[in-house]
This record gives C-alpha cells, structure tokens and sequence, in this order.
C-alpha cells in the first residue's frame, strides 16, 4: 500500500493533477500515447533497468546493444516508425540507456552534408542496420575548436582517392560514441589537401570495421577510451588512421566537392549546418536537461515527505523534512525551475519550427537569433538542471548518496551536458556576441530581432513595488528582469568599446570582457525565462485550477531568482535594500504555499517508478523497505568476499584469543 | 620530458615553489618526514592504485581489506606508530583508499565512552586485530536526529543481560563502514529500557560475526548496502538485531550504568562528547575537503596550461585555456579558496588545542564556542570546496569526465563529506544558535567569546574604498566582510525576536528564519575565513616572496567572494553600485596576476603523480599520451564483448549486402 504520509499529500492537491499532466503533454491524446508507449516498453523484460546499478561497464554496453537490437524487432511489432509520434516517448521509457545513438547522427550528417546520390547509396543500407556508423569529430586535442583539428585528408588524384591519417597522438578521434566496439563505419571530419593546399575541415565516410567478422580495417587502430562518470553503456571510442584510403565518392559533397583532376569546388550556402547544431542543443533541452531534474524532484520530494526527522514542535511526532523552511529552499525552487524550462523548450520548439519554415523559403534572416537563443539557453537550462539534480541529491542525506536512489547516476549523467554539443562558456559567449551587436544596433535605431528589442527600451527607472505583494505581480518581477538585462548588456558593452577606444587590440578587450559577457548572457536567458513563464500561466485562464498553482510557481522561480542574485538588481539601485527585504519575504512565504502542493506538483510529471528507478522516489513511498529490498541483491552480498580467507582470516586467528 | 608548455609555466615562478611547500607543511623537516612516508609508500606494490579506476565494487573492497591487512606490517616494519608524527601522512599516501577507518571510531569510542575495565577488556585485542569493531549509530529512519533512534536494548534483570532488537526496518542500522563484510563487533546505539522506562540512547558493543569462521551470530542479520556514488571500497553494512542477547558489562559505562537490580546512575560530565564530535569534524576538514581540492585545483590547472584550444590573437598560435579569462575565473578562485582553507584548518587546530588544555584543567567555557565554530567550518568548507571541485572537473571540459582524469572521483567522494558527520543544513543551523544567542549577549553588554566579540561592534558606516586600488587593502575588504556578517546576524536575530513577540510560538519563529539563519552562519564563516587569510599573510613579513603571492591570493579569495555575493554587500548601502564596479575590476585585474604564478602555486602543494591518479594532472603535463595509454588497459578493451556475437553479427549479417 501507498504510505499514508504520501497519501495524504495526494487527497489535499489544489489541482486535478491528470489534467496538469495532459495539458504538459499537450493534451490528453499525447498523455495517452505516452502511456501507451511507456508500457509497451517497460512490460518488455529486455528492456528491465532492474539490476542497472549493480552492473560493470562492459555489461551495461552489453545491454544496451541488446535493447538497442530488440528495439528494432519492437517497433516493427508495435507498428512504431522512426520519425512517428512515438519515437520521443520511446527515447524517454528506455532512458536514453541504448546503443546506436550516434548511428543516427551518421544518417543525419551523411543526409545533410550528402548528395542526393550519397544519401541513396547509405541511406537505406543504414536505415536497415547492414552497417552500424557513428560520427568522429571531436579528438583528443580539440573539442570546441573545430579548426584546429588535425586529421587529415590528401587528395591522391593518381588513385582519385582520400588518404587520410592522424599525424600526432593529439589528432586522434576520441570520444565518438558507438565507435569504441560497435560502429563498421564513422563519418571522419579531418582537413582536406589538395595539391598541397589546405582547404579545411571536412566529412568522409570511412569503414572502420570488417562487416564480415568485425575486425579492424587495414591502418585503422580503434578502441574503447575506458571508464567514464557515467555512460557505461556507450561505447565511446577512440581512432587512428594510418594512410586508410577511402575513394573520392568518399567526401561528403552536398556543399563542396573535389573534381577528378583536383578542382575544389564549393557550392550552395552552408548556412543550414548551423541550422543541425541549432536543432540539436534545443533538442537536447527538454530529454537531456529538463527530464533528469523532473526526475530528481520527484525523487526527493516524494522522499522528503515520507522522511519524518526530529521535531518541529515539542511533543508532536516527529516532522517530515519537507516541512523544515530549509528543506522547502532547497527542493521547491528546483521544482519551479523544472516548470519554467519545460515552458522554454515549447517556446524554443515554436520559435524554431517558425524559422524552419521561413528557412524552407530560403530566408535565413531568423538564423542569428536562432543561433543565440538555442545556445545561451543550452547553456543556462542544463547548467542550472545540473545544479538543481545535485540540490536534490544532496537534500536527500546519506540516503541520497546510495546508488540506489537514482539521484547519484541522474547526476553524474546531467552534468556531461554542460559540456557536450558546445562548453557551456562558449556557447554563452556567442549568446553575448549576438547581444552585444543587437545592443549596438538598437541603440543607433536599426531593427533588431523581436527577442532583443527590449534592448532598445531603456529605461533608467526604480522599481515601483511598495510591498512585499506588489512583488507577486509579473509586471513588476518582469520589468526588474528585463532592467537587469539591459543593464548588464549595456554596461559590457560599453566597457568593451572603452577598451577598445583606449587603444586596446579588439580581441584582447574581447578577452578582458568574457566573464561580464558571459554574465550578461545568462541575465539575458533568465529575463526570458521568466516573461515566457509569466506569459505561459496569462495564456492559462481558461483552466483556473491549473493556473493558481503555476502562477505560484512562477512567482518562485522569479522571486528565487531575485533572491539568489540579489547583487545584479540592486547594482544601480533598481530594487532598493527595502524591496529586497519584501523580495524575500514574500519569497519565504511561497514556499510554504508551494510545499502544499510539492507532491501532485511531481505526480504530475507522470513518471513511472521503473522509468525512476529509485527506491526513494516510488510512487508509493515505501523506501526503507525498497532500499533494504534492492540492497540485499548487490553482487557484494552475493559471495563471501576471498577478502575473508586472504586476509581477514589470517589476522584475527593469528592472534585468536578467547574473548 | 616535461611537456614545455608547463616547462615555462614554472621558470617564471615569482617564489620558491619548495619554501612556500615547506611553509605550508609547517617547516622543512616536515617535508622530508611527509615526502619519506609518501615515497615508502607508493614504492611499495600494495599500496598501489595503477587499476583503480577500472575495478568493481567487489575488487575496490578487496583491495581496501589487503591494504589496510598490508599498513600493520608496514607500519611494524617502518617503525611507524598509530599516533606517530607519520600518521597524517599514512592517511595521505594511501588517499583513504583502505579498511578499517572505523574499527579505529570504534576504539576511540571504547576509550572516550568506556570505564577503565571496559577499556582494559577490549583496547588491547582490538589494537591488535584480533577482533575488528565497527560503529553501528545511523539507521535507515535515522541520522542527524539521534533522540528518534529506534533500536532497543531491554534490561533483563533475571539474566543480567541486555536484549537488543531491531523493532521495525526504520531501526536497521544502515550505512556503518566496515560492517557489511568485515567486522566481527560493533557498537550499537539503542534507546535503553529498564523495567520498562527508557532512559535514551546508549552505547552496546555487540559481536556480530563469528571470531573462528566468520559466520553471522545468532540473531544478527547483517550485509552490504550496495553501490554508492563512491566509496566502493568500504563495506557500509545493514544490521538487523533479532533479540540479541549481551552481558551486562557491554553497555559502555563511564557516564552511566545499569546496576545488577536495573538501577541507572549516571555519573561525570558528558560534555566530553561534544568535544569528540567536535575533533573529528575539524580533522575532516583537511583530509576529506581541503585536500581533495588541492588536488583538483592541481589537475585542472596544470591541465590547463597545456590545453591549447583556440586563438586569443589572430594569426598566432592556439592558446593555453588558462590565457582565457573565463577560465581563470573559474579555477583561481578556487585555488585562492584552497590556501584560504589550509589557513582555517590551521587556526581550528589551534584553536582545538587551546581549548583541548581548558578542558583537562575542566574548564568547558570553550567548548561552545568550540563547537559552533567547528561546525559552522565542517559545513562552510565541505561545501565550498565541492562545489570547487566540481568547478575544476567541468573547466577539464570532455576529458574531466573521463575517470582516468581523477576529477569524477574526487568529486563523488568529496559531496558526501557535505552529508556525514553532520549534515550541512544543520550544522549551520547549530552555528546560527550561538551567533544569535551571541549576538543577544553582545548586544546588552554581555561578554561574548573572542570569535564574535565583533558583534558587538556596530557600526552602521559607508565603505571608505575610493578607487579600485583600495579594495586591495586587507583592512578594507575584512571590513566589508564584518559588517556584512553583523548585518545578517543581527537583522535575522531582531525577525526571530520580532516574531516572538508578534505572537508566535518559539519553534515556529525559529523554522520561518532558518533560510536567513543559514547565510548568517555562512557570512560568519566567511568573514573568519577572510580576516584569518589576512593576518596569516600580515605573519609573513620574514618570508618577502611567499608574502607577496599570498597576499594577492588573499585578496583573490576576498574580492571573489564579494563580486559572488554582491547582493549581501550592497543591501544596506555598505558598498555602492560605483564600489561594486571597483571591487569587479580588481578581481578581474587580479585573475590576470595570479594566473602567472598558477602552476607553480598548485605544485606547492606536492602531490606526487601516483596520489593525484589523474591522467590529466601529471607533472609532466604529458596528457594525451596518458590518456590513450590508460585506456587501453581498460577492461573494455581486454575482450570481444559478447555483443558481438549476440547480437552485432546478427543484425549485421541478417541483411548483409556488398557496399
């Protein structure tokens, strides 16, 4: 049975927390599809998570290949096609623990980057699984830098072949995923020489593996780069090229070509491959980021409502952690910040499909801002994601700190995406490029994009609240925001134009102002943030039992904002000492608000307990006897230890007396 | 040969990197004993951790037992004593990679909790192993709440026994080291009842395993916990008692005893306990936090002087990542952070050993002070220097990942010191109990201990900086740093007051002001932390070249902490929006200054290669070759993984065409 201490949070939910879920989906028919998809899934036992935790890296690669192929069998069976509307609920039941991800990013960069003619001779074969590709940019010495790597690709026109080669020990390929035991082919990204002549990066097919027996290729030295934080189960990889020669039909040649004779041409606009990364950093948002952090709410609040320690008032029993003030601090604002980015993943999700179709017209005047948008909130979502599912973590004890609560692995997973598809830095400094040069072009009048024009705007006020409930008004919240921004945009932008004016060189100013740059950036992400989710809950009047609630929790996210960088809004006096009392005031008394509803507020995400894989977070709240459960079947309970006979054995008889 | 790029770094060292090293191990002939234990260490194959990174749990914990078995011989052989000038060291060179850290609690809690008899029956086998002891206090319901403890040991007056019980699986005993696989005895905490009162909780020691074969005692069921986020190699056990039967003499009696008829007397001073809790959460604070970002500090920064990535000027070469503002923002504060809390530890010791000598003349008159402070530092330092680590793993970008860069070890070991002995939260709540009751004394005149004589001070004035140059002046910032401390302190002591008499009830005032009394105990810590910085380098004035590197560290470590934390800076007035942007462009100029002395500082520290483990942190900053050298002695490299067979070929051949 469901422990009563959960129960009853459930019987007091201010909301009907089916209808949140549906209207989360998108609506009912997606919830039910979800549903349907997650069941089919989690019914299937090869797909069990069960004994996860207990496992080495080379069973879990195992695993996740066998998934990866009974997957498959299971989408044919269930009628499921790649690109159907199930496929996003598919990635979300098996956790994104299954092989040949980067099998299609092969099909996507040999579909983008190919001819019509290329797509037709990989295409299918891939589709149908009779080659297994995977995608090798990164080395061992560049990772962000993509000019500087240092793979090579000479064009022999007497065999109208591609020899390519990795020079040093820094030019190797490392990390691909799928490339350490899997992949028979990767697409190689390496600088192309014709004649002697550089002309840069470039993407050619090549075979790494026999698809007769598996075995390395000629030249080709490959493996497994070892263990990592988390991601036992890919097998990222590492490649070394020793004159493989690949023929010239080889390079990816929808943009540029080499002719038989050795003429480089180069074609079309290469605009759209920003287009692919755009696309991946938003996608990458909602399953790679906003997910784990749903999750770890859920985990730690279910359990900080079962979890009863020491006393709130003299002789009560003792009180549930989620009731000490410190408690509520630290899980509700993560709670909020779980919302507020699901909402931005829509708002992304719109905007980017808007600038699809105006692309698909040839127009690439939303590009930009698309650009900028998509990496600044790459960076902020799953940097603050990342802090929020150790937040959860943390405020769950000792306990926490057990595999076995899902939260240690939710981490160690999260955290890899402040770093992949862009550094986290970089990405916020290309953000803070673009602002800086909206800023500048707003300031001389010319037109900017509609997510900068508040740029335009300034506004050099105080902020009018004059108690601490004028605070929960979004008005007064949004403005201080937008002033914020505005402000930290402008102020770097012109410090960096003083530099420069002074007579420092352009880059080393750049440089001088990167922390402030990158400071203004994540401002900027916040302040939209926050509108989007004020203008979210707006849109919401016609379901009021909904709106209450998210207009609380929209109140916290921005208010918790405010609170935790106070400094950045009081800079010039905007909000006054004064207000930032009322600030955290009313701060204070949102949680409580919210913490009555922290429970249905997590129910709502609607995950399954095999999909939580926590044996804190069940929906039941039975943890102590889930963890004491699962314990038992460690491997380390499985066998006495030969510790015992090497050496415990010998030191306590060697000196054995009669105690 | 060292990599040339790290070669330079240390050339232009402003200091002598071996003096600084000697000043820091508190004279040269410390050096030399530490790099003499160190070296006999890791010469020694045992001790060895070259695999570490690629075994299971399974392996971890044998490996833990032979090496802690192997540390007695040695130790005899070297001539090493338990509570020798080499002990510290011991611990140091084996990284805490070893068995046994708690039969070592549970002997000293025979000693401090035990009569003279008790400690004559079991010291002397325990300190030759022919029993091992474990400390069996959490329970699965219970931590930091130990009334709420919920083991049970009845009193049978007929047997002249106590009879021990696990009533419910809330009361397993759950998480002790040591007693999942090894112990043979533990100490149990259990709420004691005599002819049917309780009387709370008491220590039992209990014999759990068999001393001839190692098999469980009648009534005890006990085993490992499972995986945890790190720690594989201690056995953290469960324990179930199922009316476990020991002799009168086995509840630990110095303060209190059960006489033959079941009459308790309790006897002398517990007070001594508090100071017990109060020794080991200062002596973690090196060994368990410190240290481990010192080290993290080392790997990220040498790291990032040989990571070249980029050009800062264009046409010339890439450049250093540690050349990158954004970079040195994010590892120098830490590095300053890591010195800062060298200094507090030393201070804490100092001030322990004072306060130990009150105490043997019974004066206790310290020991609040003591306690506050020691808790208030536990949770301060944990906590900043995991969030440091964390910081030095993602500037490590992709390869920081890896767990062959030593980084996500470090990491997962160092969060869980913000949870064991005393978890954060409530540590600082502990620390902000006496800075109010502190403050409330000092505030009518009251004398107050020496570390918060300070508040009685109150000084309500503007910051006197007038330019950027005076926020380099130690007077300036440390007072800054006080009077945000007294701001905090006292405004959330007058809300706690108001509270009251507003009406309402004590323990419900106290949890609406637990979120502020947590940054106040926060501020106190910090503001310690930055005027001890400050004097220790004012000490220096004899060592000129340490003494100018130090200060620009201390004014790293103090200015960092206000640009981070503006808000609690400008929210009276103290320190104006125009101070704030002189406060930012020192920090900033600062970064610039101390990166030059980066490596040379982080090799003060004198890791040896072997301790750090790290693939990316070796002196010779030969990273890539390490890095592709290590993995492919990874276990996934070492087999054709079964999924070959299984499933790739499989899927490959089904469809297998002739591309």
């Amino acid at each position: 049975g469901v422990n009563p201490d959960l129960a009853n949070e459930r019987q007091t939910a201010s909301f009907s927390v089916e209808k949140l879920t549906a209207w989360l989906d998108g609506g009912a028919e997606q919830t039910r599809l979800r549903r349907a998809v997650v069941e089919a899934i989690e019914r299937d036992p090869v797909f069990s998570r069960e004994n996860q935790y207990f496992q080495s890296q080379n069973e879990r690669y195992e695993a996740a290949v066998r998934k990866a192929v009974h997957l498959q069998k299971k989408m044919h069976e269930m009628g499921w096609s790649q690109d159907g509307p199930e496929s996003k609920y598919i990635y979300r039941a098996v956790a994104g623990d299954i092989a040949f991800l980067l099998h299609r990013i092969f099909m996507r960069s040999i579909s983008v980057l190919g001819s019509d003619e290329q797509i037709a001779k990989w295409i299918p074969p891939a589709s149908q699984y009779q080659l297994i590709g995977s995608y090798a940019q990164t080395e061992l010495g560049h990772g962000t830098y993509l000019q500087g790597l240092e793979t090579t690709a000479v064009f022999d026109v007497t065999t109208q072949e591609f020899v390519l080669n990795t020079p040093k020990i820094s030019a190797m390929k490392w990390w691909p995923g799928d490339m350490g035991r899997s992949a028979t082919h990767t697409v190689v990204f390496a600088q192309l020489y014709v004649h002697g002549k550089c002309y840069g990066i470039h993407p050619f097919i090549v075979q790494i593996r026999s698809l007769q027996d598996h075995s390395l290729c000629p030249g080709i030295i490959a493996g497994d780069i070892g263990p990592k934080m988390n991601f036992e189960h890919i097998d990222n990889g590492y490649l070394m090229l020793q004159n493989v020669r690949v023929p010239r039909e080889n390079m990816l040649n929808k943009f540029c070509e080499v002719q038989p004779d050795g003429t480089y041409v180069r074609r079309g606009s290469q605009k759209i491959n920003y287009f692919t990364m755009t696309s991946v950093r938003i996608s990458l948002i909602s399953s790679e980021a906003v997910t784990p952090l749903m999750k770890a709410c859920t985990i730690a609040i279910r359990y900080s409502a079962v979890r009863r320690q020491s006393k709130l008032k003299p002789g009560e029993q003792e009180a549930k952690i989620l009731d000490y003030q410190t408690q509520q601090e630290k899980l509700l604002p993560q709670l909020a910040a779980a919302y507020a980015f699901h909402f931005i993943d829509d708002y992304l999700q719109e905007m980017f499909d808007r600038g699809y179709r105006e692309i698909q017209r040839k127009n690439f005047d939303t590009l930009p801002e698309l650009h900028a948008l998509s990496s600044g909130f790459k960076a902020t979502v799953t940097q603050y994601c990342t802090s929020g599912v150790e937040i959860c973590l943390r405020a769950c004890g000792g306990h926490g700190y057990s595999l076995l609560s899902g939260l240690p692995s939710l981490y160690t997973k999260i955290i890899a995406s402040c770093i992949y598809e862009g550094e986290n830095t970089i990405l916020l400094l290309q953000t803070a490029r673009f602002l800086v040069k909206s800023f500048m072009a707003a300031s001389t009048g010319q037109s900017v994009p509609p997510s900068v024009t508040y740029l335009a705007a300034v506004k050099p006020r105080k902020c009018p609240a004059k108690n601490k409930l004028d605070f929960l008004s979004p008005d007064i919240y949004t403005e201080a925001y937008q002033h914020m921004a505005v402000r930290l945009i402008s102020s770097t932008a012109v410090k960096l134009q003083d530099l420069i004016q002074s007579g420092v060189k352009k880059h080393d100013a750049w440089n001088r102002c990167t922390v402030q740059l990158a400071q203004a950036a994540k401002a900027h992400c916040h302040y939209i943030t926050v509108k989007n989710f004020a203008e979210t809950v707006e849109k919401l009047e016609s379901k009021a039992g909904i709106q209450k609630i998210m207009k609380h929790l929209c109140d916290l996210f921005a208010l918790h904002g405010i609170f935790s960088n106070a400094g950045v809004f009081m800079h010039d006096g905007y909000i006054s000492g004064a207000q930032m009392d009322m600030v955290t005031a009313s701060y204070l008394d949102l949680l409580a608000i919210v913490r009555k509803d922290a429970v249905p507020l997590v129910d709502a995400f609607d995950f399954t307990d095999k999909s939580l894989n926590s044996a804190l977070g069940c929906y039941d709240g039975q943890v102590y006897q889930r963890l004491y459960e699962w314990a038992r079947k460690s491997p380390t309970n499985k066998q006495i230890s030969p510790a015992y006979e090497k050496y415990l054995k010998p030191l306590l008889h060697n000196t054995l007396s009669k105690l």
